[in-house]
């Protein structure tokens, strides 16, 4: 293939980013677009309206510097009292001392082309604000304006979470931090930090310095960092709460305390992956004691007013072969090992309310013994989260937002965190608090995890703060490609994630045949790639697999071209046009790709990928032609369905990103 | 201009990357090409033969982890006493507990197609080493190897640094890590850290913690923080040469401490560039006692046996002003400021003689009252080098090696840290102990900070490294074109830069009109850019010439072209292609970058440039025509060479790479 062809198939491959105002995500409750614009250059000044709060001024002072590195130019802090200034913003109170679920985030934006001005009850209220006026700077001609505007909004649940896995890969807290700089930019406000699993226990304790000596590697985090990295959270409105995994996914607590385990021991850090049997001895006072004191002193570093308990996953074994065990359910009466970990976690719920701290578990804990300000994390199933509601305790969704299963935005984004199928009543609705995105690390390192949460994440922002019947999967999309860009300036990693693994991958600056296979393929699911690739702790995380994107834009722009091919099978012309010359593309991508392996090694993952591309091309021509034709589909479209699902199914560690389109334009149903 | 004219005349810029083995940097003393070649895969594993030595032990266990991660398999540390390893690493010694200039930094090298043996009296030796056998990883078919070679190697200077100004602008520890591990990858041993300035103090000082409180905008290094980075510099076999400016670009010291200056204040932190007024008042005995006690403060967290006194730019107006500072003067018999500078100096030689520390001090200290184990930072000139060897005193010569100068990697890389112009006897030239390249942040955030260092850096790490008589600059530039990809996978961003930028700038994923731009251009000197633009501390760093590469690959390329088609223009085909390429595309630039600026603000700042390389265009391929036609040219060329001179200076905020390659033509000698 030529170089100039193989180029115009990699940009064909990229939408053009629409600069239209309006990529604000999440969308506010009511926007209304006013007549003009604010011109924005270094005559800007503003002024805070509020009592001393210097969370509020250090936003106030992040946003300004934004916008000042945005356009180009310096935008001054102003002094407090300045009265031509032009940015007013207007809070009546700090808000609470600890955020709890109940925060007011609600704020109003009013841009006029004189002046802006942002009121909020509530410091988080205005930051929430400042991010909506950040996404609302726009191009004008000879430089950058804000165009006015009415904006009222508030968030459509409390919790909006995102779960970050550091136990099995560790992220610095470099890491955490442009994570949490991300989360702010979309409203999101709570980090659950996966703390301690089988893979390594994270946080450094003073009390029992054996968990993090012994039980890390050398990768945790010290109390200071903790402390910063919450005060971090706080000053962009963002909760932390922590998960202690506990009694199973526990191996790294007993690499340094063996004498808690169910089993005596000796343990070491577990390098795979899945569920392993070391598990908390319930039985002994001694296991609740030093729970109790690492309890004690981890609330002394995480202020939230929930601590999260693990309880997912617990492999009877240890405890169904320690006779005492056995000896001890059966003196007090409990049926079976769940009703073993439900008296351990009602232990566990008294300690926790001594340190004034609610309990937050996985939906196996559910269970008609537990108090009623727990918080059940449904990940099993959306019908936990039904029945935790109906028993009147509350409920945040993470079932159907798994990153690591690879679904795409769009399939994430669609999926409501009040399922209606659930038939709740009005009362029990209310008990649901959010839903919250995991992001586990058995296949994420520090180097990938950016382009794993990112952009994607910013979609489900959506979803848990905008109005449900905010949907419109191709406005997404639009808007989600200019906020990528946003999250990109605050200091994440996605955009450039792929170019990047491939000049480490190949060596090579330029790789334009491998960017022309990885914008139309994707990562497997976690299952699959757990299967197909077996990775443990130590593989390295730096193959085509890792430098792929979980959804790359031109699987939503090329099923979205497919529909208008469909919905206008004479008409479409430029989507046509478009759609064949990525069919003609991935048709040469197989021999390339061959060749390309002779001369770098790492290239030979993209072979079955790229031949499985060159037939999903000639089946996405065949398709495009019929739809042209007009002629009944009947066996072929059956055997092209059929061939459809075999090509959607891994190929090597890649999933072929361009099935969707030919799917639709197979059916030729938009 | 049309989208895949656009992408042609981008990728154009890009040089092919050599695969051929031999992308060392710094190249060795001795080096030896054997038959066959060692394969790499994960069946590799490693056995020290050392005594304890957690340092070496980590370094091993850092470098199979890159080439697990390189070669995308997973390659165990091994267990120490395997029969079968295949690479072994022996080590005479952990080498000086406090490494100093003397530490042997010597390594051998033998890589056989069964076995690599690593040889080396120290584990800094060992660490050299490692990263000479990482430089040597090479695809092969099927997977990668090791080619089979024997390396002898040893620096030719001791001292071989980094100046780091984090006063200026603040940089993170993060950035400041990621720095020494490029460092280490081509094998510099000195971090000199500018920690303060007038613009800032970076330290936590606990025995006068106003100096951080009120001397950094919170922007300062924990004392936890500098003890990593010490560590972590250690840990790669790096020196950490504190630098504390004085006694002036001392203004930070004084917002906390203002009763220290010559002048009684208030201070407030200096925003603006150059030099200031704010100076130390060198007569009482307070201000020593003061610095008595934070010197020994900081030998607690920095055990070099060196510390910076900076001792440049004093502005003598406090001096003057001050009448007891000028009856100090007249009483003691100091006939000038300089002699006053000089009793400073002294003093303040007897202090760090207390602390086991000698002292180092640019080239303004130099005095006949300095002890002898003072070194002497030449950066007004080479002279003072010179001058301080025959005075006895140790050099280091930094005047040539300015990063902000933004010369290109071959201007700095054939200038010799031994300047032969000195006529120093041999013992003279044994006081030069080496050079250090200076990154001053004036003009250089964290976000930047990567792009302007390196890859250049690298090339003057072998200047300082290898024989004097390595100095061939293609072969140079090959090099460093393959080492710039190994210090990205070592967690720097200058490869990334110009597109992260442009992304962030433009808010468009894909800018190829821009790119194609900066693959040409290059950011003005540090005086340029000060007169042009005067940059205060808070002028955001996101503009075109901030996005711009010092030395684009571009410049070089092209320059190398021009002389193939000097030396013989009938012949030289392909450079003449290549030449006209870009010259043709140069002259649609200014049009299409005007048109940009319609939709994208700071695109505008390109316009200059983008025109201007339109005419250098133009008389590039009137040049190449001339050359071409054998004709003399006479007046042509002479007014040709004059519009050069013209062109060479900055368009706007860019200078134009192809000037060099255009010279050359014009030259008509190679």
């Amino acid at each position: 293939m030529s170089r100039a062809a193989l180029l115009l198939l990699s940009l064909a491959a990229l939408p053009a980013t629409a600069q239209a105002p309006g990529a604000l995500m999440p969308l506010p409750v009511q926007l209304r677009w006013d007549p003009g614009a604010l011109p924005l250059d270094s005559t800007l000044t503003a002024r805070l309206v509020a009592g001393p709060d210097d969370r509020l001024e250090r936003g106030l002072a992040r946003a300004l510097g934004r916008l000042g590195r945005r356009i180009g130019q310096r935008v001054a802090t102003g002094a407090g009292t300045d009265p031509a200034a032009r940015l007013v913003v207007t809070v009546a109170s700090p808000g609470q001392a600890v955020q709890t679920p109940d925060e007011d985030e609600s704020y109003d934006l009013r841009i006029t082309p004189e002046r802006i001005e942002l009121t909020a009850p509530t410091t988080v209220g205005a930051l929430r604000g400042l991010e909506t006026l950040l996404q609302l700077v726009a191009p004008a001609p000879g430089g950058f304006q804000l165009p006015a505007a009415t904006i009222t909004d508030r968030p459509r649940f409390r919790w909006r979470g995102l779960l970050l896995d550091t136990s099995r890969h560790f992220m610095p807290p470099a890491v955490v931090k442009r994570t949490l700089d991300g989360m702010a930019v979309v409203k999101l406000n709570v980090l659950h930090w996966h703390l301690s699993d089988d893979q390594g226990f994270r946080v450094e304790s003073l009390r029992h310095p054996r968990l993090h000596q012994a039980g890390s590697d050398g990768l945790y985090y010290t109390q200071q960092e903790l402390r910063e990295i919450v005060a971090y959270a706080r000053d962009r409105g963002i909760r932390v709460v922590p998960e202690f995994d506990i009694p199973g996914h526990a191996t790294s607590w007993f690499v340094g305390y063996p004498e808690f385990a169910s089993a005596p021991g000796p343990y070491t850090i577990e390098r795979r992956f899945g569920v392993f049997e070391p598990t908390f001895d319930p039985t002994r006072e001694e296991t609740y004691a030093f729970i109790d004191s690492f309890i004690g002193e981890t609330t002394t570093l995480f202020p939230d007013p929930y601590w999260h308990i693990g309880g997912d996953e617990v492999d009877p074994t240890q405890w169904n072969q320690n006779p005492r065990i056995q000896r001890f359910r059966r003196t007090r009466n409990l049926r079976d090992n769940e009703a073993l970990q439900a008296h351990f976690n009602e232990r566990l719920g008294r300690i926790l309310t001594k340190y004034h701290r609610r309990m937050v578990g996985w939906d196996e804990i559910l269970h008609s013994t537990l108090p009623s300000g727990t918080v059940i994390q449904s990940w099993r199933g959306t019908e936990y989260l039904g029945q935790a509601a109906r028993q009147g305790l509350r409920g945040i969704l993470s079932a159907p937002y798994y990153l690591d299963h690879m679904r795409t935005a769009a399939e994430v984004y669609v999926v409501d965190p009040l399922p209606t199928g659930l038939k709740l009543s009005a009362e029990e609705e209310a008990n649901i608090l959010g839903a919250e995105a995991c992001m586990w690390a058995e296949q994420v390192g520090a180097e990938t995890v950016d382009s794993r949460i990112w952009p994607r994440m910013a979609a489900l922002a959506e979803r848990f703060w905008s109005a449900a019947s905010v949907r419109d999967v191709p406005d997404m999309y639009r808007r989600l490609s200019q906020v990528s860009l946003e999250l990109e300036r605050v200091g994440l990693t996605q955009e450039g994630h792929t170019a990047r693994m491939l000049r480490q991958l190949t060596g090579r600056r330029d790789n334009p045949l491998l960017e022309a296979l990885l914008t139309a393929t994707m990562p497997p699911s976690f299952g699959q790639r757990a299967q197909l690739q077996r990775p443990i702790q130590s593989t390295p995380l730096t193959r085509l697999v890792d430098a792929a994107r979980p959804d790359p834009w031109l699987r939503s722009r090329l099923e979205q071209q497919a529909r208008r091919v469909v919905a206008d099978p004479a008409g479409a012309v430029e989507a046509r046009a478009e759609l064949q010359g990525a069919f003609a593309g991935w048709q040469t991508l197989g021999a390339a790709i061959r060749a390309l392996a002779d001369t770098v090694p790492l290239a030979a993952d993209g072979i079955p990928a790229a031949v499985a591309m060159g037939e999903l091309g000639r089946l996405g021509q065949e398709a495009l032609d019929r739809r042209g034709a007009g002629g009944s589909d009947g066996a072929w479209g059956a055997a092209a369905l059929a061939r459809l699902d075999s090509l959607a199914q891994p190929q090597g560690l890649l999933r072929l990103a361009g099935v969707d389109a030919v799917r639709t334009l197979v059916r030729g149903t938009p």
